[in-house]
């Protein structure tokens, strides 16, 4: 019986999904996508229990995206929409740091996101969260709050793409496995942060975290 | 103490160099890159031993890349280009199989690479190759031949960044852990390969691989 409490030391990848809330595309000047814009996170980003996010070398536009993530139950090849839910082991709250000034580099040369999105540190998760204690997932409210001041607050009702499609659409080409996780994009509100600032981040009634910009 | 032969299994990442050769990036029209240029393939990406490269969904322009490989030792963050050898286990050769049609496509959008070098069976790689039985990794010849005519063949000594100086930039940033693989950049002769071909690559003298593409 697997322990998906582990999935940062179980799961071998983290799948995320850029531009998936029309209002963030929009913030950040981009088109809304027509499919899922898909990239990965290395493990070796999640942010160990009570550790700062460390701004990486040269970054000096380090921001924030708070992001619903799906904890992978079993492996995962060719998923139908309709069986989206036996794949699904539970959920977590966690936050894609980007170096956006290392992204808008790799975009304008048309080069990879590698060195925006997979710094040590780069990816802060809560605990995990069971899959009972969410009755639908496009149904809660992500937020993130710092230094006090909210930054983030939105419903997930409103990504582009469900979960159901992402999972189609991934499991098409790349195989999912225990404890991988899927980051399913941030809405509006990322924002540069700066070291000392505190940076609170949850799903309204269900969970919340926190973690410090050293 | 760690078996390094299972490096497939006990790896989490597999970190890319793009354009490390320069008759390479000319032959695709790509500036000769002033940094590594760095992206990642999942774990998922390794093919099974005897198990043909499958061409992913709606992939019209599949290409081989013949590679080194460098298997990680232990964990290294911030090495310094002298110690570099204290983290490496040993060596293989891979092909970082690309799906150019997709990568074209990101390329223009400034989009990510997952899909054309992420997919199942794009990290077909030979037997786990001891440290010891490769003297110097940059003075090896590497060489890729489909259906019995040669497509590529070069000394690694023409390397842009060599493996020091990548594992030390890769490694400001994310650390590396056991198992984890570097794939150092393709040599020119990349070309679309068809079902039904046989990849015959290798290191010359030290070792060779077959694959066939389903
Ligand atoms: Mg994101
Ligand atoms: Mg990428
Ligand atoms: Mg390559």
């Amino acid at each position: 019986m697997v322990n998906f409490a582990n999935f940062r030391e179980i799961g071998r990848k983290i799948v995320c999904v850029g531009r998936n809330y029309k209002d963030h595309a929009i913030e950040l000047g981009n088109a809304i996508p027509k499919k899922p814009m898909i990239f990965l996170k290395a493990t070796s980003s999640y942010v160990a229990d009570g550790k700062p996010i460390v701004i990486p070398p040269g970054c000096e536009n380090l921001h924030q995206e708070v992001e619903l993530g799906v904890v992978i139950s079993k492996e995962a090849k060719n998923i139908q929409k309709d069986q989206w839910q036996d794949y699904v082991a539970g959920y977590v709250v966690a936050l894609d740091m980007t170096a956006r000034d290392f992204q808008n580099e790799a975009k304008k040369e048309g080069a990879p996101w590698f060195l925006a999105k997979s710094f040590d540190t780069s990816c802060p998760v809560s605990n995990f969260i069971e899959k009972s204690a969410i009755a639908d997932p496009h149904n809660v409210e992500l937020y993130c709050v710092i230094n006090g001041a909210e930054k983030q607050r939105s419903k997930t009702d409103v990504m582009i793409f469900d979960i159901p499609t992402l999972l189609e659409y991934i499991t098409k080409y790349t195989t999912l496995a225990p404890g991988d996780l899927l980051l399913t994009g941030t809405p509006a509100g990322v924002c540069r942060v700066l070291p000392g600032d505190v940076i609170e981040f949850g799903i309204t009634g269900i969970i919340k975290s926190n973690v410090t910009v050293q």
